[in-house]
């Protein structure tokens, strides 16, 4: 089975456990929305890449681990798009959880698949349970505060905000655990792999706050023009356009260059360049060829 | 020492582990503000009490259980006081976390302090770790969807709710698995000791159900009253007053009854009682003397 369909499985049957019985239907529904249809799963891809350039000695391990850093994502991005919060109306070009289901549902989503995604790696560590406790660290921690997702969201609560650890904490932190966990995942050195995710997470953000200035609401399913209008710390902000291209390139670079020696490690650099290639907004790359 | 200071030591690790090196500062103290002053403490207590009763010998893995139901109680207390649901000034006699620091904030010390539970608890792990995965999925599925305290509150979304379904998953749930945890920790069979956290749970929402209807805020440290004018399930509501005192105390009897053959059986019978002795409210207690 290729990646991309080991994940969706994995999402699948950890929201169908949430779905069980008991289970409040317009909840179901509503952490189901968060999850399905799917976004680009990038973060879940990468951890399975690098769990296969160290060999995935346990692909249950794996893909769960995978499927519970998307499920993390999402639950961010049902959090952030709240009215107290960014208010966006839409997500991946559907009404975004609480306008669909109402704010208390859209909380609890949230927290829900959070919660989700701990009782999913639990369930799944039975093939190899030494590695359960060292998964849990590097995903509760690039989540968690100080230096996960929810501490980056928390930096837009403070007066003063140093961008490169507000995005490193906001984006590159899942990264970076999406790439040590897919080594953990299959009983290679975590640490080893760090770089490579950082440099992917950065570069991601970077992209990120590009498309943000330069495309529509059409083209990018949710609303464009947020950082500005929420002056929020961008690249686009900080380097200009330019710049944040020439930044976005360098850190394609750097990823590829930081891929440790293993066994897959040529097959892994392909998937990397093609990755990041597909990074730069289609009307920057046209302007700029 | 004493369980309460075991536990406030535990809880004070983990919430400094969150105020660590790059926390903004707000998020810190929004957290710190959600976990003390300490509150009744009751199911890291009954998690302890549990654990020695059965032996206790990784008493680092029962006090972070023991921590984790308490950080993830708080958790869910955080975010039931949002505007979206109780919209709660006050809680533990103090400004509710979203009066004090903001929702942002709230949302954000909520969700930290959930993915918090579960990073103390794979830290603390290396004493027994194949105790891991069945004591994140004991507390992870008395939190999560379909059967945890989210799917609880989720219930007050949809137009038709079970009583005993809707109390069973917002409170019982964290306490069968206080109970439960408890036993794990130790290394004993969690399941014989579900009944215990079961009847309790109840027990204890019940007495707070007669709390809300009878006390004033000033003795109950946050809103009274909130039931009815929520138009909310309540036992009180379901059984009227005196039917509520009586279920409360059948409550307690099947809480001792069901404590299983253990080497300190009598000693838990003891504290059982004692605790249960205390949930009736002061002033309905002196008016059945």
């Amino acid at each position: 089975m290729d990646a991309v369909s080991r994940i969706e499985k994995a999402l699948n049957a950890a929201v169908a456990l949430a779905e069980g019985p008991g289970c409040p239907p317009k909840l179901g529904a509503a952490m189901r929305h968060a999850v399905f249809p799917k976004g680009a799963r990038i973060r879940p891809r990468l951890c399975l890449a690098v769990a296969g350039a160290c060999g995935d000695d346990a692909p249950a391990l794996s893909e769960a681990a995978g499927a519970a850093i998307e499920l993390l994502h999402c639950a961010s991005l049902v959090h952030d798009d709240l009215p107290c919060f960014d208010d966006a109306a839409t997500r991946r070009g559907r009404p975004s959880v609480h306008r669909a289901y109402g704010e208390p549902l859209a909380v609890l989503a949230g927290d829900a698949l959070i919660v989700l995604a701990f009782q999913l790696m639990a369930r799944s560590a039975s093939v190899a349970p030494l590695r359960l406790a060292p998964l849990i660290t590097i995903i509760g921690d690039s989540v968690g505060v100080p230096r996960g997702i929810v501490a980056g969201q928390g930096w837009e609560s403070e007066d003063r905000c140093d961008l490169a650890e507000y995005q490193q904490e906001k984006t590159g932190s899942l990264f970076a655990a999406a790439t040590a966990a897919g080594a953990a995942a299959a009983g290679a050195d975590p640490e080893a792999w760090r770089m490579l995710g950082d440099r992917l997470g950065e570069a991601y953000q970077v992209a990120d706050d590009l498309r943000d200035a330069v495309e529509s609401e059409d083209e990018m399913g949710k609303p464009a023009g947020q950082d500005a209008a929420h002056g929020r710390p961008s690249a686009v902000l900080q380097f200009g356009l330019h710049g944040a291209i020439a930044r976005l390139e360098t850190l394609a670079d750097e990823a590829v260059a930081s891929i440790p020696d293993c066994l897959g490690q040529s097959a892994l650099r392909s998937v990397i360049l093609s990755e990041t290639r597909r990074l730069l907004p289609r009307k920057l790359a046209a302007s700029a060829a």
